[in-house]
Parts: structure tokens; sequence; C-alpha cells
């Protein structure tokens, strides 16, 4: 670590800081990501020798479109589709950046993952997906965020009309150093030059008619099960979420399915969103009722089910399919083992060149506590 | 404090006991009481001079009636209602024990909240509704533990058939000084004596026998909207609980009413008790969609209720209605706001002799975070 890490992340106490970056390797280089974000840098940031890639911000939510979207922005709002998948950061290291790369044998680019460990797979996928190489050439200090979306990946599974396995969304260009974004217009039309594939824009207003155009987004995308929006700045500076009630009803039923693991953290928050949400639609007393007994499926549900498997003696845990290159496969599995995740492989087959696996990761709390409960413990509360 | 604490309470460090005692008042004597279980000692607990009156324990729940009363108990098995209302504990301290306490004027019995706080109000209740006189005259170093129910009291309020205002219903006989319990027959039969009012017995069955019998209960406590059984040995010492579908979602709804100052709390653990509820009573499809969504129904409509009520700018916070001695009332008031409780009375009359005041808790996080969001305000989440 030869840089003046305190002055590139503009902390006083680096020393501090370094203590809670995490080691990682990849194809046996070591690198550094830092999974919670601390002294106000982002969860998720990587170093690689010299290189740093900046974690991907976390974006402030409101639960009233109006006044929430104008209190929040003072110049025209861009919407764009926010999509239910796993957040991905593409930067391309140089071999004279990170010490021990090779010269001869560049990494190329790599996909971080959220909590900032380089995935093999994911990085397979978005080099597949992508001409990668034209837009580092071009923007060698840009990192492309995006969503990997669709119903076959190893870490959020949702499906999409359009996507039969697996494929990546841009919404984000930025430096990687800093984590600035460009200028929304800009980012839009370097995706389309190098042919990105990038979310659905709703298109640009003054935040008093943002509201209305939101809300419009909002009703369609709800009804087509999709998870919600995105509002930014011409600048690309502030950024506001705002999400449908589909997506905090799966959020739910897949938290729930899995109650032990994921219920208490997401439960809370989403029947939160509801309420405002059912409080601004100023929804009629039937409304209300419909969204509560929906809200009321989506938790009960899921989890009697995984009661009952447990009961059983089924394996429970996320379930999730990959397809790929047999040896990308085994990385991903070996790297999911090497988290500390207990994986069980439910079925592995050759489809012609590539290889599928269905997988789970084996949510052990819920397990081991329905167990328990299941067998007469008790409960102090 | 001239007694030997360490060894009264059977913990080696009572100087670090002794800090977590809070200090109180009753009718300018000054005492002692423990807001939460610390040194294995219970919540409750209180000190006043030389007297201890233990805080009424925590008494475990089951999730399933089978195997969970066959694993907890291993003889007879009394099972009683629980009752939703307010736990007091009743004690006689006695002029010489209370070091401050004029022997010309004794204080007479006193009630303790759950947290060990002498109150005022419950006390002319108790006193009222019950003959102390003779018990205590008996029985000096006994604790008649019970539960205050009703539609009009302080702290829990819900409304029971046979209750018009608020009514003492005994559970529990115990040694003050130490917590121990009497025998279930001889508690039943004392209380029998004393003309105390207790609670519903369902009979003493061998535990097998009492899965089926506490099955039986709780249909039609459900049914009535009642909250559960508790269960005990024969000697009193061991005890374990089991609720009803109608007081989860009661529970719910009083909660959701007042979502940022109870939510988040109340919302896990009632729903886990609803999916191993349904688990266990083999529900069919549409049984289980219906306990959802009343599930659903008792978490959101409160909630919108609430953030419309923020919305119109109304108080929002727990209401209640008290009945009774004009002084006595002004003592709980009094009381409410020297612990720190943002109390706003919303009517206050005379009914003969009596005094009837409604008056609100006032619920500030629900009123700041609804407001703040209603206002455009942001979520980091």
């Amino acid at each position: 670590m030869c840089r003046d890490w305190g002055a590139v992340f503009g902390v006083a106490d680096a020393a501090d800081l370094f203590e809670h970056f995490e080691r990682g390797t990849y194809r046996g280089r070591e690198y550094r990501y830092l999974p919670d974000a601390r002294h106000g840098v982002e969860r998720g940031t990587a170093i690689l020798g010299s290189a740093v890639v900046r974690g991907f911000p976390s974006i402030p939510r409101v639960l009233v479109l109006d006044p929430g979207i104008v209190e929040f922005f003072d110049g025209p709002v861009t919407v764009e589709e926010k999509l239910n998948g796993y957040n991905v950061r593409v930067a391309d290291v140089r071999p004279d950046e990170w010490d021990d790369t090779d010269r001869d044998d560049p990494v190329g680019p790599l996909a971080f993952t959220r909590s900032g460990r380089v995935c093999r797979y994911t990085t397979e996928i978005v080099r597949e997906q992508c001409d990668l190489g034209a837009f580092f050439a071009d923007h060698p200090d840009l990192m492309v965020c995006g969503e990997l979306v669709g119903p076959e990946n190893p870490y959020t599974a949702h499906d999409y009309d359009d996507v039969d396995s697996v494929a990546f969304r841009v919404f984000d260009l930025r430096e990687r150093a800093t984590g600035d974004p460009l200028p929304v217009d800009e980012r839009r039309a370097l995706c389309e030059t190098y042919g990105f594939e990038q979310v659905r824009s709703f298109g640009t207003d003054d935040p008093r008619a943002a509201v209305d155009a939101v809300a419009d987004a909002i009703d369609e995308l709800d009804w087509r099960g999709r998870e919600g929006v995105v509002l930014a700045s011409a600048d690309g500076e502030r950024r506001l979420k705002y999400t449908t009630s589909a997506v905090h009803r799966s959020d739910l039923a897949h938290a729930f399915a899995l109650p032990f693991d994921y219920g208490r953290e997401f439960l809370f928050s989403r029947v939160i969103r509801e309420v405002f949400q059912a409080v601004e639609r100023d929804e009629a007393p039937a409304e209300t009722r419909e969204r509560a007994r929906r809200l009321g499926e989506s938790i009960l549900l899921p989890a009697v089910e995984t009661v009952r498997a447990v009961d059983r003696g089924e394996v429970v845990g996320e379930e999730h399919t990959v397809r790929g290159d047999p040896a990308v496969l085994d990385a991903l599995l070996a790297q999911f083992r090497d988290q500390g995740l207990d994986v069980h492989v439910r079925a592995d087959r050759r489809e012609g060149d590539e290889r599928a696996v269905e997988f789970v990761k084996r949510a052990s709390a819920t397990r081991d506590k329905t167990a328990h409960y299941l067998e007469g413990g008790t409960v102090d509360e």
C-alpha cells in the first residue's frame, strides 16, 4: 500500500478505515474490499494494487412522491426504471496498477458485487454481453454500473419477459476512483455509442411534472410486477428511488420464505412503504383492504410453506440456477463456499457446451430455529 | 441500605446490580425498582426499606403445543386463562420495614406495575376490589399477582364482557421476598377463601391430554377474541404460555396504530406465532389465506388510519379512559408526566362522586417520523 490512502479517500484516520477492509483473491491476485460503509467511504469500495474502485452509493428513498420529489430536486429530473437483480460495477484494472499483475497476462475488466467482491461468474457474463474492450480503450477511468437481472443468476433471481437466462442493464457510468457520475444525457449517449443495453428512461421533467410522471410509471410497473424507478438530477449527482407495491410484496415473500434468515430486517420497512403508498394514493377502504390481504399473504404463505418443508426434512434456502462455462460455474460455487455459504447442489447437467447448475444456499438459521420450535422449543417473548 | 443485598438476591456483584435500580417515590417515601432483568433478578423487583418485592418472572412460550407441552412438563398441568391487561403485584409493606414510614400512618398494601413502579391508581383499584386486609393479616409475606383488565385502565385497555370499567383477576400468589409461587391448588383455594376473583381454570391433565385440552381452550378463546392460556406444573414452578390468533392480531393492530413507536418490535414475533399456529393446525390453503388476510389487515389498516390522522394534524397516541377518585386520577397523570410521558387530556368530567378522564399518551416517534415522511423526507433503505 504505497499511496496516501487518507488523501485518496479524504479520510483523516486512514488506518482505522483500512482495518475494515477485508481480503479477497481473484485468480491468485489479492485485493481488498470494504463490506460496509465506513468514514463516509461507500460500501463495496475495492482496492487492487494502486487502483481504487469506489462502491456504488446508497440511494435515498421517499415514501410520498408529493412533496418528496419537489423537496429533493431543484431542476430537471430524469426518471429511469429500477430493476430487480443485483448491482454490479465493471472496471478495467491495468497491469501497471495492480502490483502483482503480469503485464503479459492482464486480468481484463472485472465485475464487482455490491459488497466489493470480484465475482468470476459475473465477470464472465458482462464480458460476454458487452463490448467492454472498445469502451475501456476510450474510457479507462470509468466504471460501468448496472443490474444483472433474469431468472438464472446466483444472487437475486427475478423473471423479466425479455430475459431468458441472465442479462446486464447499465444504469450508470462513474469515475471509478472518485465515484463521480457522468451527467445523465452523456451517460445514455455513451451507452448508445458502445451498444450497452441500458435501463428504460421514462423521460425528463421538472420536479412538479415528475410527480405525475412517476405515479403513472409506477402504476404501469406495478401492474407488470416490476420494481420501481430511480430519479436523477441532470448532472447525475442527486438520486432518489421509489418502488412498487409488487416489489414490496415480492421482497417480503422472498424474506419470509426464510423467516429466521431474512424476515426481521425486511418486514418493517416494506410495511411502512405500503402504508404511505396507500395514504398518498388516497385509496378507498376496499382498495386498502385488498392491499392488506396481499401484504398478509406475501408474509404468511411463504413462511408456512417453509415450516412445512423443514417438518418434512427438506433442504430450505435460496434456490438459484446458473448456466455457462463449466469452469466458471465451478469457480462460482467455490467462491460461495469460500464465503462460508452452505451450498447444496440439486442438479448439475450438461446442455451442449454449457453446464446448468441448480443449487440452494442453505438457510441455516431458518432450518435450525424452525426445527427447534417444531420440536417444542420455547421462546422468551 | 443496611441489608446484605448480595446474599438476599444470591448475586456476587451486588454493587453492579444496584446501579441498575432506579428511584421512585410514593407519597413522599422513596423506594427503588429494577426496570430490566439483571444478574438473574427479575425485571420489576422493588426495594422499600428492608422489604423486597420480587418481579414477576417472564414466562416462556411454545410455538407448537405438540410436542411443546409434553417436552416442557413431566407431571400434571393446570391450564388457566391468560388475560389481556397489565400485570400487577400487590404487597403489604409493614411500618417496621420501610425505614421512613410513620408507624402511625402505615402505607397499606401497594400495587406494583411490571417494571416495579408503585402505581397509586392501581393501588386504589385493588384496595377497592379485594379484601386485602384479611388476606395480609394472615399471609403478610405473600404477594398477590394478577391482571388488571377492562376497557377503562391507563395501561392496556381491552374489552371483557363481564367488566364495565376495570377489574382485578388473580393468577398467582408468591412469596414476595423470594418470588417462589404457591402450589396451584393451594393458591386457588386461598383465593376462594378470601373472595379474590381469579382467572378461569380449564382443569388439570397429564401433559399428553393437556395438548388437546389447550387446543380446545384456544379455539374457544380465539372465537371470543381473548388472549390465551398459561400452563403450570402442580407446584407452580414451571409455566408456559400459548396465545390465540385473535391476540396476535390485536397486538399488531395496537402496535401499528403507532408504527414508529411500537411496530418494529411487535411485528416479527407475532407473524412467527401465526406461522407455526397455521402449520400445527394443518390448515387448508383457504384457511391459511384467510389467516393471512386478517394478519395483513391488522398490520396495514391501523397504520394507514394513523398516517391520515397525522396528516390532518390530529393528536396520535395510546388512548385511555380512567374513572375514580379525583385526587387519585390527578396522582396518576402526575405519575405519567414524572415518567416523561407526554399526556394530553381529551376530556375530564364529573360523574357523581367520580371523575372520568380521557387522555392520550402522545406517541412522539410516530408523530414526528410520519410528519417527516409526509413532508417528503427521505429514508436510507
